[in-house]
């Protein structure tokens, strides 16, 4: 993760209130009229994998400092998922892949995410921590620290490269049922 | 679609710099600091079917006003890419869908858009137009009018549901090789 959402900017001149034509409550400017039409953002992240071994990153900023998790961030501007991923992978764990397959769409509504989540080959042999993180590791799955992992995603999508990586016909997955990524 | 994306609000106490510890120019309140995080947004939507029939709706609004797209717009704060896509169905034909898989995610980065995509089963047995729509209509793939189609990764979501409906194993779908939805 590159950062938190901000705060949402309504502590001055804007009020929510409904625009006219539409059904919503929307951030209005109260001098001049203008929206800001608030959306989810888009986590972008990958599953990388040298062999047996699973790339995993030791969170540097909250939230969940200290935890692990997978290369993921905010998309930027003008990227697409894939270049987003591995840009993710090159800021936190100074390594380049190769993007293999989607892995997961997941969404995680309380918070408006939706997470796109691929699985690649790591290209580099050599990886190390980013600004963003404290400590990297290649890690084989039997080493993999569950009760140190930053969220329930990373759980997911940990499990679901595990299906990915076992060989067969593979559909790109979702949310297991009932799981919405909630504390 | 619901809407465009807005303007982007720099016209008046916004600039664009780099603010500490970041990499990338934002849009910054110049009196207070606020950093406004702009980001791509995520366009939900399904291609939806009752039997071999092809849900189409007639766009009433700007742009490509009076083209056919499938039911397609932005994703809301706290709503997951299923739930958007079904709600677009209801707003632009009236009508209730099931869905079945995720079909695509396609992006298009010159406008910063990552489009989530599912195949769906229409479970209402009349459609109508909503206030977005001139027209809807259920298509067979042999009248598909493929020269009045809105946007190219319509054109891609009709192919990719057509290799879908085709039977056997189905992998969720990316952008056809080179293509990024430009004009």
């Amino acid at each position: 993760m590159t950062r938190e959402s901000p705060p949402a900017p309504d502590a001055g001149a804007f009020s929510r209130r409904v625009p006219a034509g539409d059904e919503r409550e929307r951030l209005v400017c109260d001098a001049c009229g203008f929206v800001v039409y608030e959306n989810p953002k888009v986590v972008v992240g990958a599953v990388c994998a040298q062999e047996d071994r699973i790339l995993l990153c030791r969170r540097a900023i909250p939230p969940r400092r200290g935890f692990w998790t997978i290369p993921a961030g905010y998309l930027e501007l003008n990227e697409t998922t894939g270049q987003g991923a591995a840009r993710e992978t090159r800021e936190e764990a100074r390594a380049e892949i190769e993007i293999e397959t989607l892995l997961a769409v997941y969404n995680v509504p309380r918070i408006s995410q939706v997470q796109v989540i691929y699985a690649a080959r790591l290209l580099s042999t050599t990886v190390s921590p980013g600004p963003e993180s404290l400590a990297v590791d290649l890690v084989p799955w039997e080493r993999i620290p569950w009760d140190e992992i930053a969220f329930p995603s990373v759980h997911w999508a940990l499990r679901h490269y595990r299906e990915y990586a076992s060989g067969g016909p593979f559909a790109t997955r979702a949310n297991p049922p009932g799981e919405w990524g909630d504390y």
